[in-house]
């Protein structure tokens, strides 16, 4: 099927294989349980696989990403183990297109934060707090499905100030037991790329077993594929009157590479 | 077919009738060509529909309304003819989640100033002009499909002070031969309706007639169909612990009607 | 002092008449008290006046809106005794450069609705929530010297959906005992006006005796203040090579008025 | 004078160095160029000082940052050379809120791309087009006192795609003689720092002489300046019940730091 979007969900995968807890939650490793609820909402709409950090490269290859259309990240406890190179690639590849959709504790992730240029920095509470998340943008494909408030019984919590640029797009805005909010549902275009960042969701919780969260993320996936021709926007230098154009190659969108 | 998107152009329809240079170029009406327009590039997924001025209530009852959901909006000379009653009832309509694309002198209409809340005044010079479209969103489906810059020939100059809020997303820029510049796809989102304004287009040139103007407008109706179930946004009281309903109602999406 | 900021609280002034309650709360008005913590903050630098909707025109007479530089608005139960011609009067102010705080309740008075061209509509519960009024733009100069988040122990909730335009900047999120979140802290620019929607106040809680809310009212004031000469955005018909002008009149900013 | 703003102004300093035509358009280097407009517009407001590359760390020690309020930058052949640490310690300076002010070429400068996590390429021309520099929000205090159009006669051109994130304002929108647009003004909020970026100006063109150039540059200084006190946003753990607190620390904002 030439039209289906390409997911990749990529998880770091080490609470789970050290906290039984955790494994006791998610026996398959919890990418599997995300990758499955996409699989779930999109149907034939998607191809979805997974990738862990402990693949050679990360499972980040140069023609994984050439291949991919859409990345699903979640991250936590070894965010400083992922290869700068690997970033690098990551973020060259959402910036030529490329959709990219960060999870939860993967706001600390170098990726995001390096799409972010902030700190990404948040208030923080792992104590069984029920989380709400309010759709605040009810025409938002993204918001598509799922009832407002979706209700996680038992979730960490994430609070303001979130330390992200203001967001393209407000989707979902969360409270919790304590009375702290957070901006849990934010888009952001970078490059030729769209980027989803949605907060609910925790190794210590069966978050991504939760009926609506899965539906958001698919939804997610579905909102940051963009189909156009991949390119790196690129400087170029462009002759009065050849509009479009820069130095003989074809036009489009800007975003035209130049040697 | 039950996913087409019903789609109704609604034009002004005066300047054909009356202007022979103009019925040269549109000789089927504007509404037609530009309901053309959107037919060659959505094929199978829309069914597009006219009505004018003078149709009965303007062809915009409450059982056509009901039925759309996208409406296209040409007007320029007779503004002031259209009635407050229709215009009140395409507002609850677009609240409600019809989407809305507005064409260039549609920026003084009846509809698209009271959902702006300003004046959409502008600067304007009827001499030729040479237009050129720069998408600033490349990521954006609104901006797919077409070269940056589109050229237009020859067109009516728009240029800013543009009064209108901030858009949500701007996603074209045009230049004019006279240094002129403006906000020329602007999208908005009002209640539970989507709506995207789009400036070139004119009786006086055969815009409607440019494949990449047409493709834009085909792009603008897609982007702006909604598939929620309709529904006005309405005060809701909320009682303690009877999250996302209000007296008994169901809820989702925080636009339940009460009583 | 000719750089004083000229700032008029206009207040309904009706449940201060006929609610012992509220009266004790208030017993000079709600106006009163807005004001007085509108001069307590901002001292020298501005200028507050009063004006209740039983004074001849609201005291919103074409003299009085002319020599303003910034509105406070507080309604509630007689939105609908607002006489159109006096908010069409305001309207006008507005988008010509008169800075305009709406409060609590004003968001669903007629002003309000109209500069938002949306129902303003919202969530609502009057059972002593405690509200948290959590900063999310830790820059914005309205946002200054308040603790976030502001605790206000007894107050009347209101939460998403709050049926609004996207927000220019967003500041304040708050949370309810209920759980509710809201986007209590708004701002948009309408014309060559500057609005600040905040919601914390209501006639039944003593809010606007709390030190942090009157701190934000007076530092949405100062910042709502625009200093430009006044002037409505009108259609400007602009030749070639006529910059910055229209029909000879002198040029700036795009908001020449033409005949 | 405790309420000066201290600004910086940073610059390259080296086409002045080597190249004639640059020196004999600003003999004391643009630098002081830039200074001196800066100086003419603020007065007494501002304390103006320069910083240049070959200055010991580029006259950007930890402890001139820690003074600073608000930071100016122009470079361009040299971006290379400006060295990763210190890059790193203007960013977090700049998160803990020091204003950034970024001039035309500077938008390929390491710290620019480092907050906006973008590529921020874009289409360029050196071939004396004419700029028109057009304001799309009249209501922004960098707007004031300017007209719209600013006409600079003489200018390299910037054209879309401009490969940032989308501003958190747009304040101008500029035009070239060859008929690009470019999104001239631009704000974005990183951290507790307030960033413009304004492209007129280049080494080859006299245009930070210009009357009117000077005049935004001194606005956007002005418009940066953040006067909380600075602090990094941190990673916050709270308890429940310790609403704005962490670990004991006082709260504020929700950039307490942490240990």
């Amino acid at each position: 099927m030439p039209d289906q979007i390409h997911v990749l969900v990529w998880g770091e995968n080490r609470h789970e294989q050290v906290e039984p807890h955790v494994a006791a939650i998610y026996p398959d490793g919890m990418h599997s349980t995300i990758a499955a609820g996409i699989a779930e909402n999109l149907g034939d709409r998607a191809r979805v696989t997974t990738a862990t950090l402990d693949d050679p490269e990360h499972g980040l290859t140069e023609e994984v990403l050439t291949e991919l259309d859409v990345l699903v990240w979640w991250g936590h406890a070894a965010h400083g183990e992922v290869s700068d190179e690997v970033v690098e690639r990551v973020h060259r590849h959402v910036l030529s297109g490329v959709g990219l959709v960060v999870l939860h504790s993967g706001h600390w992730s170098k990726i995001f934060k390096r799409l972010m240029g902030t700190t990404c920095s948040l208030r923080w509470r792992n104590a069984q707090d029920r989380e709400l998340v309010w759709t605040v943008d009810p025409t938002h494909p993204i918001a598509g499905g799922v009832p407002s408030p979706i209700v996680i019984d038992s979730q960490e919590m994430y609070g303001e100030f979130f330390d992200i640029p203001a967001p393209d797009e407000l989707i979902f805005i969360s409270s919790f037991t304590g009375g702290e909010v957070f901006r849990s549902g934010c888009t952001f275009r970078r490059g030729n790329g769209k980027v989803f960042y949605f907060s609910p969701g925790d190794q210590d919780y069966p978050v991504y077993h939760h009926e609506d969260v899965r539906r958001v993320i698919a939804n997610g996936v579905a909102w940051a594929h963009n189909d156009r021709p991949r390119a790196l926007p690129t400087v170029l230098r462009s002759e009065t009157d050849d509009l479009g154009n820069g130095h003989g190659q074809p036009g489009g969108h800007g975003h035209v590479s130049v040697e």
